[in-house]
């Protein structure tokens, strides 16, 4: 007998009719307190060799129905393992075919990034010797928000990411990022950790994480639209991390994103922010810089100037850099697959996320360096 | 500034004054819906270095105050190794005293076996080729009842764990076992699999688990007190655990437990009951054989016959027992040392779990072959 | 170009015509300063895809011709993995088909157990912290003869392995024992080392392994056919492990080999010699034990009483078990599959031979434990 | 007792006289037909917690006696993690300090890299899908010359390593470089493989190699001195690898090696040969771009121009770049510690050695990008 669930960490959908394997009805939930959707994660199970066909009845009504065209769900056995599923975005429906190998599969937007795993990720980098960590207060929901700060340079570098909690794969680049600053025989982590401090938050919205939303906190907010306006009410997310970002002082930031609808990697600078063409230079150089070391990371597409109107100081990177007068860039990583480096398999990936944190090291050493 | 929470799978504490890191004030939360409470979990943030007093409140009101006698909490800074802490049972509270080296410290009643740790396993066995993997329905709160099978021989086996969720011990023994039955280069395990089919049920309880209970479900009901008399309003996961075993019938039934008071591993057969002598026998002799092939096991210590009353075939192994007329036996290991092996350090442990676990092989397959 | 050679440890082949791919004309080397001839190792490289007909000549005046009925012999692409291709006997020929899916693969008569895993081995088991290694001197050509003792008991046990250097199982044997005693969680191990010392002996003739001998040491004397009569100039590795088992004393002794006829593992006691009824009852004991916790075990097939002759006191179990009046058991797994439990795809294999040497704490302690 | 030994791969050591811990007497033995010698390794066992004093009483007519200026000896008790102990060159002798904390040491000019790791590391690739592996020949000895090829660009580059076999970082080196030329999810890899076709010859010198040389095969010839004279008497293993060179084309060469005096990474071109500008601009730009990327390389300190003399052209890159007019480079690594990055506790490892052999994929990448 079929049977669908998702009473478990991010799981998110609602089962509207799974009596018909062929034309199983489903919905997505959304988010806590806000009418944003697009994150899924399910689990299948009694439908072994059976040809299944899940149909997404209100994809039409997503955060980002571009992010539809194009795109192949996940799917995994073994939940290490995640690859794409013939998928197709038609009349307003998200349709899923697949026929599983195995008793229970898994269905999400992307692989996801579970509290129990982001836990062991602190546990491990508190073990790691030069690694300090602290919660920097609590979310709504009372889960800790974890700052990991590692280096004893005099450069201060914040690295947020997961604002928009179902743009999971921002917290596998944070994992492979950290892991490579924790490689002892690294030598470039090594010069790094002696220019400057990083400061990490690997997750800024542990309840949405958790509630399986796409973009808001447990209290409907988008924490990318609320920096400079922060409050403990709404979003004690981005207030407190605010309190410490203005004690410390940053001279470089960094924002981790996934985007729905472009199939590739970019970085979006403060083009079009009242913003000296020196700290222009320097985003620019780090873009060319990480498109060097990355052959997963492009320059040509990307947002174009402009795109966002008058509510561009309160997303996080603008804020940050008119406030330091510093470079300030919004990674961004596809939620498709990438279009410079295409694999039908898996497309982008938990795996590469973390591989393009890891590359990008070397950009952030040059850029320290001068 | 010391930062308590318990936002996460299985986290249960109650913060009553946390301002003074020598007298940290703190009370277990009941059981939804039940006035038992024992199991604790929880996360201390900010208190390296410093030496920490936790004071556990209304410890003398847990579930088994003889639990406390002789107890020593967990402690872990990686969440894969946990260790012993200095713990005592006075004028009614529970005192744990550490001085954590790290900068966040998790501490538990017992090693903790999360939902997305029970969803590994379970995306693990169903990998391995012989097992399959189905759910025998919903818990209250909407989670799958999973059940692994894994054999072809004509006896059935049923071993299942964790009615009383905050025994993750059982969880630990059951992963264990699974281990060791899917390992192909087994060959206690192959001869086993030809003799039997086994139906591990590693999670009777999943709410429980993830609420962070000790004895109850989600609508307050102790499972082991309703075989024979569950129903789908208040105790679905007995109810349709009994259906299907009803279904495939059973010749050898373990249900695994851990006890608070008694520091040893032993197992309670159906002594007491109206049972015939031969199938007392051939729980004394699993018994004696489960002793000689682990030293960890022992035969000295354990339920005193007569110990439950009337509610006997309302628990598992006497049902299960009383209804096929078979061998059904509980097995039981201790939250404290187990006093036959003592180690200061870690006490009983997960890891020991698992082995024992591995080591009810032996005589599993000697039971069958007769 | 098919290239064959054999320039590495225990390599032992000698091509006479590898022109023609189906009809490579090879011979194995004897043994140093000996007539005795049956291992082999080669490696082919330049044979991807092509189907390979590798005739060994002069196979039939082999030490043991019955040694190839139903004898299959083994590869490997990955040094890791290996498995068994067709091979027969044919006319005095032993004969290999194989078209191999990679361009280089090794062929062996089992599975090679190299002086640099030795020297793992006792690096490993030395960092381990209750394990103490010293060399009992050096071999005729200038090798350690190391020796490995745990345990802090009152009774000695000795277990030797590889005497007869082609058999390479016998050091699988020791590899999984010894792991299996350095295990801190195995509650069997623990139990044991308080009831003994160990003194484990994982290669009596490295001259023997390294050169891709049978039989023999660097002298082309047949170790298990001296003892009590070994001295330093032809057997020195008998003659100084003689010296320290003198000294230390011995309450059990074993001796780990593999027959290279016999399809089965089985145990040789003292039968047949002047031996208290006793000391053969534990003998008997030790065996039917050893058959209940493994399936891979048997006591059907095995030697005949009587098997060897007046040279019977100069093999190694005979000449222990007489003078200390102790049982004395010569332990033979085969290169052949093993008949009570056959798989055609690996036959007896490198790791159940490991888990033999595992499965054999468990006799050793209850022998012990009386 | 003390005893000590290399009767094992790359083993070399004479004993003068070991009576005396305080003054234990060695002489390395030269190469195999010649009066070189640098390269020691040997084990000691018997010497637990005794203050070793080893006299290395010919290291004054060793090959290079600035070398021993500043070199700490490397050490190991498992044989996987090796460590600098206090070493001093003094009255011609080389002097080692250590009490050993377990029962057996191994110590040797640098990490070893045996002939079964050298087997190891061909199996793997060849079992990793886009590698071919063939033997260009056989040594003097009969070992195989093994050529690891990858990628299917229509650039012709060749990497080959130890020449001088007992600069075991060149080896380490390639093994680093392979792996992540094997690593599916290593976009820089992918690009590369795309853009080239890769010959890596991971030992040139197998014989050598086994027996314990620092600078010769087992004719006494260095190899790294007959380029464009070899012949198959004398210099087989450049004989034929040179046919095969010729064959295939070369646009890109690079051969790996160990410097015993200088304590930095650096990189030798065709300074002072009659090369093109372009070359030599290509040459300093791929060392600028390694030195970039990454930290343990280095520009400052390296070969003074004109330090070859006649027979320059006889020197693998020389003669290559020479022939093809290509790009040739001779990449050094230090025996003794990185003064660019120093580490009291290991120096330079081999550990470093593979890293470093991964952060040449990039400048690889960007020299044939152009």
């Amino acid at each position: 007998m079929l049977r669908i669930s998702r009473q478990f960490d991010a799981g998110n959908i609602e089962v509207v009719d799974a009596a018909d394997v062929a034309n199983v009805r489903l919905r997505i939930r959304p988010d806590t307190g806000s009418h944003f959707f697009q994150w899924f994660y399910f689990r299948v199970s009694g439908a072994h060799a059976q040809p299944l066909r899940l149909v997404i009845e209100n994809a039409g009504a997503a955060a980002f129905v571009d992010g539809w065209q194009g795109y192949q769900a996940l799917a995994s056995f073994d939940r290490k393992y995640w690859f794409r599923i013939p998928t197709r975005y038609q009349d307003g429906a998200l349709i899923l075919e697949h026929c599983p190998e195995r008793d229970v599969v898994w269905y999400a937007y992307f692989t996801p990034y579970s509290q129990e795993r982001h836990q062991a990720l602190i546990a491990r980098a508190q073990c790691a010797a030069p690694c300090r960590v602290d919660s920097l207060g609590l979310s709504l929901q009372g889960r800790e928000l974890d700052r990991v700060r590692v280096g004893d340079g005099p450069k201060q570098v914040w690295i947020i990411a997961r604002q928009h909690p179902g743009e999971t794969m921002a917290e596998w680049f944070m994992e492979g990022l950290l892991e490579r600053l924790l490689d002892r025989e690294d030598a470039v982590a090594e010069r790094l950790l002696q220019r400057a401090r990083l400061h990490l938050m690997p997750n800024m919205n542990p309840d949405g994480s958790f509630l399986g939303n796409l973009r808001t906190n447990a209290a409907g907010v988008n924490l990318n639209r609320v920096w400079g306006q922060a409050d403990m009410e709404h979003s004690p997310e981005v207030y407190q991390v605010t309190q410490q970002l203005l004690e410390s002082g940053c001279d470089l930031f960094l924002d981790i994103h996934g985007d729905e609808a472009i199939p590739a990697n970019f970085i979006a600078g403060q083009d079009g922010a009242p913003v000296a063409a020196a700290i222009l230079d320097r985003e620019q150089a780090f873009k060319r810089n990480l498109r060097r070391v990355s052959p997963d990371f492009q320059l040509e597409q990307g947002y174009e100037p402009g795109r966002f109107g008058p509510e561009t100081l309160t997303l996080a990177s603008f804020w940050v850099g008119h406030h330091f007068g510093i470079p300030a860039l919004t990674l961004e990583m596809p939620f498709k697959d990438n279009r410079v480096r295409p694999d039908p398999v898996q497309g982008w990936s938990a795996e590469r996320s973390r591989q393009l944190g890891r590359d990008c090291l070397l950009p952030l050493l040059w850029e320290l360096e001068g």
